[in-house]
């Protein structure tokens, strides 16, 4: 069966400073036509940190979009400083957290939510953590504080509403998966 | 610390028939001003659908913003007839499968991208599946076919890249979980 969507135009809608909307009208499968409203995002990185004590470095910050504190993996977006992704994470740790890591590995890449957005995120786990003494700053719009959690915290917070960010109930649960078939470099 | 954003002024860019788009203009923890995009996306519904084989439903259909064919758990959009979104999950396990199930139980509900929208999914899983006799169609300009895979196999596309959409990815680290900790209902 013929799945494929043809691009017949494309309108944009809105160019912004971290998003661009576009609609187009594709040709569907069975000849008809349609409308898609595409936003265009900028690809990420995020972390799955690991101190010595065995928890998980998420930063607190307030995310308009659903007007709440919300607890988060460190991430940001890629940007053309950035080597690679993995270059981009360890800018956002730094900046974010105020970290370097020893060692890195990649996890997982993803799309957050195809149905309308390209936006993709290159996920990494790090440990053997240290401070830096001179960390970079934070963007001018960006405030936050990290808090360090257990496992068994981490699983509390989703449990009872706390943890509600996509990436960060994944990278619990990637974590948790590494812990429960022993696949965890720091041990 | 006060982290704070508060909103001063709100202006809509576009209003489509899937999201709306606005403009925020907020003032920050330290007073400055800054702006925010903001989409607004319906809420959805998503299953972890297994069969009596032990096999994960997966749905196959065109992603026009990433232009890709994608493999995804089933999933769709709550609307006003859906009394609840287990409702609307049981309605898409119709249309999108064909397939009713008897044990439900709910998993997780997560924002998508807090960064830029409000897009939020309630995840379940189901089992204990049976054909429908009679099935709902789908939307008019939704085409998809359906597959069913292996845990195993799940394992492998997701580490070929051929699975890469986020809920599925997270559905396929919950189910893995779900196995390791012996925690599933039709063992």
């Amino acid at each position: 069966m013929n799945l494929r969507e043809t691009e017949i135009s494309n309108k944009p809608v809105f160019e912004g400073r971290l998003i661009d909307l576009n609609v187009e009208t594709i040709s569907l499968p069975n000849g008809k036509t349609a409308t898609r409203e595409i936003v265009k995002h900028p690809d990420a990185s995020a972390a799955i940190a690991i101190n010595d004590e065995k928890k998980m470095l998420l930063v607190k910050q307030w995310r308009e979009p659903i007007k709440q504190l919300t607890l988060e993996i460190p991430a940001g977006l890629i940007d053309e400083t950035d080597a690679s992704p993995l270059d981009a994470m360890k800018r956002e740790l730094n900046e974010e957290g105020g970290y370097k890591a020893e060692y890195w590995e990649k996890v997982s890449e993803f799309y957050t939510s195809v149905g309308f957005c390209d936006e993709k995120i290159h996920l990494f786990y790090c440990d053997t953590l240290s401070k830096i003494e001179h960390k970079r700053p934070l963007d001018e719009d960006e405030f936050l504080t990290q808090e360090w959690y257990s496992l068994p915290e981490l699983k509390q917070l989703i449990a009872s509403g706390k943890i509600m960010d996509a990436k960060t109930v994944m990278a619990i649960t990637f974590w948790e998966n590494m812990i429960l078939t022993g696949n965890q470099s720091n041990d």
